[in-house]
């Protein structure tokens, strides 16, 4: 993982049937889960449940024993199977309540479409006791964030329009509160007429004294001098000078190494990865 | 979860710190999940992990005890990185063994193009003992499944083309042996006019009264008369015959509910998900 272990933990609970079943790729996750890393985060674990009770409330007590952020995606909507805050509840031992805030969202959204506020739609502004309703700019079920023995728990909309936005505009900073100094930079090298597996020592070597950078080579196929490796360095450090440095000194010898082994180098970049 | 609580039930492990990092998005977990559920297993975890022994033992063993099969996806190559069949042999407690017919087909792969046999590429040949290698038609890596006190664990390669042809050719038919009788059917129901929140109490009725469907409403954005919902009706039964009448008969509730509360079903249809 890039980072030490000292950075905070952060769990992804993906939450809906449809992820079961295989209807939907779950992009929300890839999602989080960059964002997260990139604000100084270490996604340890991203989970897909049902949106059973029992199945929610495992995951987020397990969660709730090792992280420091958890968030969960989907099941915060009107429909029946969307259990998402109950089993929240559950899990931090909190009740339900009707948040006035989060009542007054969800009234607005819909009185703008001249609908009535049905026991169904009020259902997503009865929160865990204590929670921050987050407002949702682009659907009617609010975010959800309640701190809880030194957890984060928020909730989002498994609608990516929705997840994304009330995400960017209402948890980052929440997040950047309690997220460590880090800087992120990263190289990638493209190397052609080396196989995966010929490199592998080298990059072995290289990720065993580099910790805090996170090594990884992809193959991209074949061409005319054999395989093409895109090698990508990640390195993260307290600041943006130190992981440069970092990235650039290790994506060197990389291409030194892979000139030694016959190969050619046809590419290489740096950047901030976003 | 459509079906019943009798179907088999199915872990995924996919491993990989690009994906808790977000480089890549995670389509062979959906692309498995699909498969699993039509042939009648109940994916009850997606479990993203990061390529660490502690971590992928750790989600292997709590699949032990619960699961029939358990898939893993990724961490089969040569890299160092690749910890795969290390953590699934640990978790098993079993010792990894050189498997002769796994190294051959590791030997055939490398001696085409020409490359050696080194200690990285032989490395994919350790097996947990007693595995059987399955053969890997797009890629070095051979595919590993072991059964292990009822459980069946199935080791594939990330690479999507890799993994895809390895469960098709390899492990459908041995899934076949132990899945149950199981047929599909599935009915789509668009609906103009009528909110999701408006529609739930009547989906909750009729999920609640037929188990063995899985009911779901997807908006698709507003229309001229309101808001468009698509809602999925996915029935299982130990027959295609069943299963079709009781889509259908769902879906036709659905319909006739959603016009009673002043919608429009502007398109249905029914067929085999796939």
């Amino acid at each position: 993982m890039p980072g030490s272990s000292s950075q905070p933990e952060a769990w992804i609970l993906a939450i809906g049937n449809e992820l079961l079943i295989g209807r939907i790729v779950d992009t929300n996750s890839a999602w989080l889960a960059r964002r997260l890393t990139f604000l100084g985060f270490r996604v340890r674990r991203i989970i897909k449940v049902p949106d059973s009770l029992e199945d929610i409330v495992e995951e987020m007590r397990r969660g709730l024993g090792r992280a420091r952020v958890i968030i969960t995606t989907g099941g915060l909507g009107p429909t029946y199977d969307d259990k998402t805050l109950e089993a929240v509840a559950e899990a931090l031992g909190r009740p339900l309540e009707l948040n006035p805030k989060a009542l007054k969202m969800v009234e607005e959204f819909y009185s703008k479409k001249n609908l009535p506020l049905t026991p169904e739609r009020e259902k997503m502004a009865r929160l865990p006791k204590g929670s921050k309703p987050l407002p949702n700019p682009a659907g009617a079920a609010p975010g959800v964030l309640v701190e809880h023995n030194g957890v984060m728990v928020v909730s989002l909309p498994g609608v990516p329009a929705e997840m994304e936005a009330i995400f960017d505009n209402y948890v980052v900073p929440e997040l950047k509160k309690i997220a460590p100094p880090m800087a992120l930079w990263e190289c990638s090298t493209v190397i052609e007429g080396v196989p995966e597996s010929g490199l592998a020592p080298v990059l072995e070597e290289l990720a065993r004294r580099n910790p805090s950078a996170y090594i990884k080579s992809h193959p991209k196929g074949h061409e005319v001098l054999g395989p093409i490796l895109d090698v990508r360095v990640l390195a993260s450090a307290p600041s943006e000078e130190e992981a440069k440095r970092l990235a650039e000194s290790i994506s060197e010898k990389i291409a030194s190494e892979a000139e030694r082994l016959g190969g050619k180098v046809t590419k290489r970049s740096c950047g901030h990865p976003d």
